[in-house]
């Protein structure tokens, strides 16, 4: 398996994480890009739009591929399949888990992802790439009742992770107090990622790279920073 | 129906409202409040106290009333029967819900209240006084698979409201474009209430009280500021 689980929201579009998408693209020999907009739920061609004006042009400008709109509602199927590569863009991680599950979309991602498929996922692109979706910043707008995502790797994302944040009412709980609160009723790790900062996951190990850090939160365990470059096991 | 919806956390406990919740509790006659510390996930025997220390003495440092503990999970029904006022304290709104439900607490407590027991919800005890608690800032830690809350009110309940200034917020969504996400997909109203602020819904109406102001957010319409002494119709 090769993932890239990025934490890059802003614009321009993924600009911190362009010359990496490009290598990682690149090292897989991947052409064709099926973008995933189930995240977006106001205008997913606008957002699919969006996604191609950063990525299909040649680099450095973009990342030099095709990209293809793979719409969750509309025949996804056939563009999975002609797809050497996958991207799950960001947005409401709620909707997104609930319409992939829906288009019966979790089965035949994971397969193919276990298989080698190269799969990118920003904010709520990674967090489906969890166990659950239990730690994404998002509201559940949509009621969502399963919360079981591809488990493509053993931990939980918290995308955007800050230590405190300002977006935050005063006195209300940190990430690292909801985190905690979290583990109070789950046991596997948590990862926080900060912005412009991602992880690439292979042969059983997450490398950090990008500008910020990443904060993983082991239960009953002191949390621990790892900066650009270093790495921690999956098992 | 006589509700008093709170959005004041940090310390002092409760410390902006206590005049209010003694006029409201007196207003009743009620002696004897059953607090419900089902929201937090941490130490519930000392959340209680706290709440004791902070509404038992005489006003003004008090609320001058019996602070029953009312354990979701430890007998709840004789306590509930024995309270002439209900508080429900603020922590994790999911948490909260889970339990109230699996305590069979739901339903009496629902009778009660549209029977006249006077209601108080802090935070969480806020949200679930609303038909859904899905517009909560909190996570859903517990994997809570039904949101159904009391639905003592029409609206939901977005409580620590702010308003928050782009610039700071790292790209993440505002509270309102998340409440914009939920109006895409629910039809009720989301009332935003500000620190140290609260609703007191009496006969079909809910008033401004406190430091603060409220943001109704209507589906399909501007949203709409109302300060203290303002009020709305919940039709």
């Amino acid at each position: 398996m090769s993932l890239l689980l990025i934490s890059n929201s802003g614009t321009p579009f993924l600009e911190q994480c362009k010359p990496e998408i490009t290598a990682f693209l690149r090292r897989h020999g991947a052409r064709r890009l099926a973008f995933v907009t189930a995240a977006n739920l106001h205008d997913e061609v606008t957002y699919w739009q969006r996604a191609r004006e950063a990525l299909e042009p040649p680099a450095p400008a973009g990342c030099d591929v095709e990209v293809l709109h793979l719409r969750w509602n509309h025949d996804p199927m056939p563009t999975l399949q002609h797809a050497d590569a996958l991207f799950i863009g960001g947005g409401n991680t709620y909707a997104l888990l609930k319409r992939l599950r829906e288009a019966g979309l979790l089965e035949p991602i994971g397969v193919r992802v276990r298989a080698g498929l190269p799969y990118l996922g920003s904010s709520a692109g990674a967090n489906v790439a969890g166990p659950t979706i239990l730690t994404t910043n998002d509201w559940n707008v949509v009621g969502l009742e399963n919360f079981r995502a591809l488990g493509l790797v053993p931990f939980n994302i918290n995308p955007h992770y800050l230590e405190t944040d300002p977006a935050m009412a005063q006195h209300s709980e940190t990430r690292d107090e909801r985190i905690r609160e979290y583990h109070v009723v789950w046991q596997n790790p948590v990862v926080g990622i900060e912005e412009g900062t991602w992880l690439r996951v292979e042969d059983g190990r997450a490398t950090i790279a990008g500008r910020g850090r990443v904060k993983l939160f082991t239960r009953d365990r002191e949390p621990r920073w790892l900066g650009a470059g270093e790495a921690f096991d999956l098992a």
